[in-house]
């Protein structure tokens, strides 16, 4: 039995809406028979963060009970902070498995750099954690995650099954429709799709201007290879995602160039 | 005359050091022959902020007049929020080419993902505009900017000669060492080299426990083909980057594995 205790694997659970996003709370539900689950999260809503990280002032961690039986911690940091955390501070090791989201709205596409959902989770990757961030593209309060629990169960027991790339990162999107509806899983590339930006200006009771972006969803991308053209169609997506950012076919096109030498 | 002046190309200048930094005045000064300078950068520092993005509340931003007789607004936003105010509010079209920095302190190997002088870099690649961030080896408030200007106009004089890609995007480096020990520019490949993090465990006046990133730098990378190499060799380094974060090699690998579908 002690022995049984002992291989079970240590799964770190954070994401970017917040701890008490009903998100998290389905992710923890869809994975806690699979092993340990240990949450460590923001104590506020983190979306758009991007890969932050906080360096100038110092941060709060206070355990919190809202999972059941489930450890679980809230941070005044950013996402990536909370894996730094968690890793040094909570879990003093790394877990097996490290998932974040389930996000409230779509992560598809460029959205992947913006998101604070991904850089958790690719922040476990340079860590050498295998790491899967979820998105639901729905982002009402109340959406329903009958279909995303299933198919994060699905994921997540499979890998665990498997020996995982240390550097494994994948970015999952789930469809907003019924469960029956659902075609199955697509492995697909990053769409380039991206938002044409605009910024609402307006005036303050002072009669000052301020900005608030706003923008209009774009795909460029017409490749049926893509995780825009999976999740219109149906699909779960699944992208694998790198943390080396280095440009190879431009690089080799530099190195033949005499003009910055 | 008048056609002549209609063929200076406009260049967008920001940074995440915040608009007072020395860095960004130096990069201004490198390049103000070169075109049209308009400077939108953040009105405080936003180290680490990585691909940030504001979106839950507004966002404020002001004419300044500290760099002389070029154009120079501040925001309230991130880097990468001034990428795109400039865009929409500031030029009303995209300027030939964005320039990021000149950052105090290194943005090598990995630390491309927290930059956020490079994540403004890489959101203006994103809109298609050409776009180089530039970092200076040195954290110092009163770092020698003369080698760091020097390849600063080298680069950019050169660029603006040739057709860029429209989606060109470069993290420049720049060693702390006297010009005359600059070997030249090296085109290099993004390092995996990290932080080992850690975090100081504190408490404050009150006896409550708070927490401090701190890190000792590796570099897991034995290339000579690295920035990390090149900037140790005293070489300036140009690492070429690419928003596209599909990892195709995990992709095919995936491809090939049933157990997702």
């Amino acid at each position: 039995m002690a022995t049984k205790k002992k291989k079970e694997p240590v799964i770190l659970i954070t994401n970017d809406d917040g701890i008490t996003a009903p998100g998290i709370k389905n992710l923890v539900e869809a994975v806690k028979e699979l092993g340990k689950v240990v949450v460590v999260a923001p104590d506020k809503p983190q979306s758009g963060m991007g890969h932050a990280i906080t360096i100038g002032e110092p941060l709060r961690m206070n355990k919190v009970d809202i999972f059941g039986n489930i450890e679980a911690w809230q941070t005044s940091g950013t996402p990536v902070d909370c894996v730094k955390l968690a890793v040094d501070k909570v879990l003093h090791r790394k877990p097996d498995i490290c998932l974040s989201g389930i996000n409230h709205g779509a992560n598809h596409s460029i959205n992947v750099i913006y998101s604070g959902t991904m850089s958790a989770a690719m922040e476990a990757s340079i860590e050498s954690i295998p790491s899967i961030g979820f998105s639901l593209l729905d982002f009402n309060i109340e959406a329903d995650f009958t279909a995303a629990r299933f198919y994060v169960y699905k994921i997540v027991s499979a890998l665990l099954q498997q020996k995982m790339d240390k550097h494994l990162l994948l970015n999952v999107n789930i469809p907003a429709v019924n469960m029956d509806q659902i075609k199955g899983v697509k492995i697909c590339k990053q769409a380039y799709a991206k938002y044409e930006e605009d910024f609402d200006e307006r005036k303050d009771p002072q009669g000052k201007k301020y900005y608030w972006l706003t923008g209009k969803f774009i795909n460029f991308d017409k490749g049926k290879d893509t995780d825009v053209w999976a999740l219109k169609n149906n699909y779960v997506s699944v992208v694998p995602v790198q943390f080396d950012l280095t440009n190879y076919t431009l690089k080799k096109q530099l190195e033949k160039n005499k003009f910055l030498k």
